[in-house]
C-alpha cells in the first residue's frame, strides 16, 4: 500500500477532508493523493500558488511574511498551510515552499524546503535541507516529505 | 525536449503566463509545468479543484451548470477554464474534468475527460474519449493532451 493510499484510508477512517498548498512540488502531492482510486472521499482541493501573488491571493500569505522571510521561509510555509485550512472546507492542510533548483535563490540553498502541516492545532512547520540532489529528486523527496507529514498527522488523530 | 519545456519556452518567448484548472488529473498538468527549470517565469498558479465545491468556490463554475451537465461536461470544462483566466494574471488556461476510472460515473464511462482552453478567444472546448485503460493511463494520457492543448494554442499566437 502506497503511503498516499494510506492517507485516504487514514482520512476516510477520520472523517477528515484534505487540502494541499504547494509551491515548489507545483501539484505533486496534489497528483499522489488523487492518484488514489476513491480520493474524493478525502482529498477536497489543491493550490499551487508558484508565484507570491498567488500565494497572496490564493491563500492569504501576508506580503509583510513574504518581504520578510522570503518564500522559502517556515514563516510562509504556516501561513500556507493555515491559508489553506481558511480556505477551503477541511480538516487537515499541508504546505510546501522550497528551491527546487537548478541554483539556490533568495540567498538561500538548492534543496532547502519548508514545510506546514495545520488541522486541530496551530502550523507546525519544518525545513528540511535536501541538497542538491537535482530538481526532480528535490521535488520528489519534498512530496514525500508532504505525504508523511500528512500520514503522521493522520495516525495522531 | 518534452512538452511540457516546450511549452514554458513558447509562453516565455510570448510572454504570456499560464494557470492550469484540474480535476481529474489532480495537479499532474501543474506538476508537469513545473517539473522545467525556470518554470515561474510562465506558470502562474494551478488549481486542483477535486470537488464541486472548489470548482464553484475557486473557478466561479455555476451549481446550475454543474446540476444541468455533471462536473464531466464541456460545458463545466469551459466555465473552469474561463475561471481560471478570470481568477488568476495569466493570459491562457487550460482546464481537464473527467472520469478517471475505475468504472464510470454520472451514467458517463470511464476515460471520458473533458478539456477546456481559453485565451484571447471564448473557451474551446473538446472531450476525448480515451477508454477504460486504468486510472493511471488515463489520468497521464489526460495531461498529455491537455499539454498539447496548451502548446497548440501557444503555437498558434
Amino acid at each position: 500500500m502506497t503511503c498516499a493510499s494510506e492517507i485516504i484510508d487514514l482520512a476516510k477512517e477520520n472523517q477528515v477532508m484534505l487540502a494541499t498548498a504547494e509551491s515548489c512540488t507545483g501539484g505533486l502531492v496534489a497528483a499522489a493523493l488523487t492518484d488514489v482510486p476513491g480520493a474524493s472521499v478525502a482529498f477536497e482541493r489543491g493550490f499551487v500558488t508558484y508565484t507570491n501573488q498567488a500565494k497572496i491571493e490564493m491563500l492569504g500569505v501576508r506580503p509583510d511574511t513574504l518581504d520578510a522571510h522570503g518564500a522559502v521561509s517556515e514563516q510562509v510555509a504556516a501561513e500556507m498551510a493555515y491559508g489553506a485550512l481558511m480556505h477551503a472546507p477541511v480538516q487537515l492542510a499541508v504546505s510546501i515552499t522550497g528551491i527546487a533548483g537548478p541554483g539556490g535563490s533568495e540567498f538561500k540553498p538548492e534543496g532547502r524546503v519548508c514545510f506546514g502541516i495545520t488541522g486541530e492545532h496551530a502550523p507546525r512547520t519544518e525545513t528540511v535541507e535536501f541538497g542538491a540532489l537535482g530538481r526532480d529528486k528535490v521535488r520528489i523527496a519534498a512530496r514525500d516529505h508532504a505525504l508523511a507529514l500528512l500520514r503522521g498527522a493522520l495516525s495522531a488523530m
